[in-house]
């Protein structure tokens, strides 16, 4: 495995996967890797903390990084070149031009700014990179549709991937802020894919899923479409951590 | 010459240039085919009269359109494919994603919105046409600097060529709103590119041009940094037509 880390030591092939990441690897990025590298000749990855998609700079600050550890991963999922650029190198001197989604709802409205920094830093490594194909996880549902609406908008030659949600056996959606929860705060945070299961079950699934987080305060719950499929989504917060979720409302994943 | 009307239709090739317009094509485009076609090739030209880049309504209804003389014209000067999307095609329903140049004064700052059209519908052209290189007109000076911006902060593998701009005898720069004119109001608009030319000689340009703009109220009259290149520009306002110019100081148009 490669790892470049400016854009002049970047080059494209026909047959190229692409997964961006935020580094903190964990198993929802192997499983990422792993639909990659089977629908794909040459794998890039992507390291880079975005930091105009943070809208708290505090979670920016506390956001995990081992590159070390990413490496290895990465590696050992066979990816190929692995691109890990500095801010700079992403965001030059003078950097003006953003991709602007109109994004309305869930994270749009609960984080402001979030969507334009994921949009504007996916365009990008697209550009760089040129995949035939982007892997993204379901767990930030809201984030596919958002990719997707660019791609289509903007006529980005690339197909938009998604991997269903890799959970722990206790249920929680892996995640790199999970790190950050203590014992009593996961078992805690539970309640999330615990009342989205069971509400998804029920006719009225955002009334559901409030009534059952008992004592969990979310940021929303709403149904999102994505396009093929429809989710029902919600963000709480647990101590100082933000946490998402969803679960599959009708259609498929893909 | 093939005339495209749908995405579907388009194919891409290595060896394109790619010239943008909103047809109504005159000597300043056939400028810029001369030059496209000396270096590509493949000369790819658009004929799309971008209603998001219109900040006033009159503007966009007046705007001259006749697609028979601009298919004559492209065809003479040698354009292999002319792509003509309906409004549909550019921008579907649900259309949302926009790119939003961070641009001050100037154009900037007498058209809100207009160069958020301008970066969306060229970044669109990009990755639909896959140019190698693109070619822009010296009078639409800051348009230059946003697009050069654009490709280079969302990475964009395309050149951006400026070809000088092309004047009328009588000095007027040559542009599609010109065939508005009244022969009086023609020789006020000649006021313009005199003022600039006479300013550009003197020790403080704007004032220079300010001072001999006699009767002219303009929107603006300042100095324009194009990155290898600094202009003199300004615009002005005769009847009911907008008219935009600019002048080299410093530095070369390339």
């Amino acid at each position: 495995m490669k790892v470049i880390r400016t854009i002049a030591g970047l080059d494209t092939a026909p047959g190229t996967g692409l997964v961006p990441t935020m580094g903190a690897l964990h198993d929802g990025h192997r499983a990422l890797f792993r639909a990659a590298r089977a629908e794909n000749e040459r794998l890039v990855a992507s390291v880079f903390v975005n930091p105009a998609q943070f809208d708290e700079q505090a979670d920016l600050e506390a956001y995990p990084r081992d590159e070390g550890r990413d490496i290895e991963i990465a590696e050992a999922e066979g990816v190929d070149v692995l691109f890990a650029p500095t801010l700079e190198e992403i965001y030059p001197s003078g950097f003006s031009t953003w991709v602007d989604p109109a994004v309305t709802g869930a994270e749009g409205a609960a984080r402001p700014g979030h969507f334009r920094g994921v949009a504007t830093v996916c365009l990008k490594l697209f550009n760089l990179v040129r995949p035939e194909r982007a892997y993204f996880g379901q767990k930030d549902g809201q984030q596919v549709a958002v990719i997707r609406r660019l791609v289509h908008d903007l006529n980005v030659p690339v197909e938009i991937r998604v991997v269903p949600t890799v959970r722990d056996p206790d249920g929680l959606a892996v995640s790199s802020r999970n790190a950050r929860l203590s014992a009593e705060e996961r078992e805690r945070a539970l309640g999330l894919p615990r009342a989205l299961a069971s509400a998804a079950r029920e006719p009225h699934p955002v009334a559901a899923a409030r009534a059952s987080l008992n004592g969990l305060e979310p940021d929303y719950v709403e149904v999102l479409d994505l396009g093929e499929a429809k989710v029902l989504a919600a963000a709480i917060r647990v101590g100082s951590i933000r946490l998402i979720d969803n679960v599959l409302l009708e259609g498929e994943i893909q």
